[in-house]
């Protein structure tokens, strides 16, 4: 792709480390490549890498490679000076390069660091989660969460490359599929009636070849990195579509303490969300809502329901984007794949859109 | 000026805040104002600040006010974390703006809390030393230090204006001012002979006319930010000129701990230094280190005598870039304003040039 900052590739396919790596790789000095993962993710796929980097003449990669606990936790400003603090003892400089190996929170903390160790290192992204390979690995957004805020510090970093294998999915958690296909859906509902054949929820996803789940991802990806060209920084209103079903998705995540659902899991109810307000404010103009369901409620197998929920809750933790001074904004959809910006809502139709739809995913 | 991400104007003379921040305020809200200082700049320079920003209808800015103590111990990611705690404890939004009034160190600070909080938000430079007016307030380089690492976590993020007014020089320390005047004269020896009628140190600083003073602060400006216009990210070598003198100058400071000298004061034997092996290794075309000499070994008065700093500790401290992969770069004088960029010299030339100078700045 090729972001207004930077043109880089996003490879999607089998093999595609082995192939593009190495290549990457070839002028950088043993010394100046790091690589940023955490314990589960080298447990599991740490030999395909470690042959790789072998092959590019890395073979002491394993004493650059700074490893930090799984999950949002570890997304912090304390994670990020050990990970400074690591370079600097390493003796990177400007020519080193970051390899981020894992899912979001390591592409995005890792991104985040290049982007100012020395005020600004290569990185490459090594995405091994299904929602890393189809969203957050593209697109050069990048941060760490303060207490409270979510990427509240961050930067806009494009990667020298996404080098996406499907292949490393075959371990990916059950759970972890399942948020990611709601960001594969995602793309499905904004722009590619094709991505939207993919019924069944996990079942639908592990019937399919080989081949057509790399097409899939190597879809999304596309649509990413095309509106990323067009609007890097968010400032048109085009990349804000990305957020669809995320301005219903973050208030759930903030009433139930992100511990309740993961991220994906919150953006497919946020979607069934955003179906139902379009209904019932008149903006779509046709029925939206039974689709919605039908292809995003499998992906709530795995979540506790979500009736314990209230919908004040939900509805308030919206408010504390308001205070900021902005009206509350929402992706929804005139019909499928026409997606429009609307600025404020009705707050009877924003009250009824939370409150029917938690009872709904209550019911399951 | 207009540097390759962002145009800004740099803004020198008597009243150049209470001209220029109110307009550029305008339509900011007023809790999207953070003022970033330390107590003693706002004990001397508050009262002016205050009476600007009332009038501008940000009566409440000093509870938007963030103090963090004076000097570069400060500038480290623990202050920076307590930064952003505070403005989103104010509620700023990607709409707000940063004012950082003070020296490099509150510029540095406040300017890289701007370019990452929320992925990057406006900034205003309103320096309050000579060597921020002249340097580091233009150009958009901004960081934090990390231990034993000046400057190692940073970004490229160009103020919205730099807003300079002499008259706050009033109230600066004897020693700041030496320091500032070092890269005053590094301007001189670059690119403007008229910078080097300026004889005599402080003191020829203090005889000249208020007028004379703006017009200097701003040729320096105005020079620094034509080369970053150029070069803004340090690519083909233009704005690696800027660091006449640094070469020598950050090995002083880091082998005499960051404590016996100021920035200023190793820039100035910094550039005797570079004079003398200009000469030494035959790239001088004609005299130098005579008027090197008497122009900047004034501005040393108050500096502890350096005949006590090892020669080898010096060279030594240059070392630590040489073992990051990259051969040591000096920026040498041909002529007065005829620098050229030198990638290594003889060894022997830099051993016999730190020890020739620091014998000869010992025995002032």
């Amino acid at each position: 792709m090729r972001a207004a900052s930077r043109s880089y590739g996003v490879f999607v396919g089998e093999g595609a480390l082995e192939e593009l790596l190495p290549g990457l790789l070839a002028d950088r000095e043993p010394g100046q490549v790091a690589v940023v993962s955490h314990p589960l993710i080298l447990s599991l796929h740490g030999e395909l890498l470690d042959g790789v980097l072998r092959e590019a003449g890395h073979e002491g990669w394993k004493s650059g490679c700074f490893l930090f606990p799984h999950g949002e936790g570890s997304k912090n400003i304390s994670t990020l000076n050990a990970l400074y603090a690591f370079l600097l003892e390493q003796g990177m400089t400007r020519e080193g390069v970051i390899l981020a190996f894992g899912g979001g929170v390591v592409g995005d903390l890792a991104g985040f660091a290049a982007a100012t160790f020395m005020r600004g290192v290569d990185f490459i992204q090594i995405p091994t989660t299904l929602m890393a390979m189809v969203d957050s690995s593209v697109g050069g957004k990048v941060g760490v969460d303060m207490p409270g805020a979510k990427n509240a510090v961050g930067a806009f970093h494009q990667p020298l490359a996404v080098l996406s294998d499907p292949g490393l999915l075959s371990t990916l958690p059950r759970r972890e599929l399942l948020g990611g296909l709601a960001e594969v859906l995602k793309y499905g509902f904004l722009y590619d009636p094709d991505i939207l054949a993919l019924r069944g929820g996990a079942e639908g996803w592990l019937r399919l070849t080989e081949w057509a789940r790399s097409e899939i991802i190597a879809s999304c990806a596309r649509l990413k990195a095309a509106v990323v060209e067009r609007d890097e920084r968010d400032v048109s209103g085009e990349r804000a579509m990305l957020n669809y079903g995320h301005t219903f998705g973050h208030a759930l995540e903030a009433a139930t303490g992100y511990a309740r659902l993961r991220h994906g899991e919150a953006v497919a109810a946020g979607m069934i969300m955003a179906a139902r307000a379009a209904e019932l404010s008149g903006i779509a103009r046709m029925p939206l809502l039974d689709t919605h369901r039908e292809l995003l409620t499998p992906l709530l197998e795995e979540c506790p329901p979500l009736d314990g929920v209230a919908a004040e809750d939900v509805v308030g933790a919206m408010g504390a984007d308001k205070k900021r001074g902005r009206l509350m904004r929402f992706v929804l959809l005139e019909a499928p794949q026409r997606p429009v910006l609307v600025e404020g809502l009705p707050p009877e139709v924003v009250e009824r859109t939370v409150a029917d739809t938690l009872l709904e995913l209550g019911r399951r």
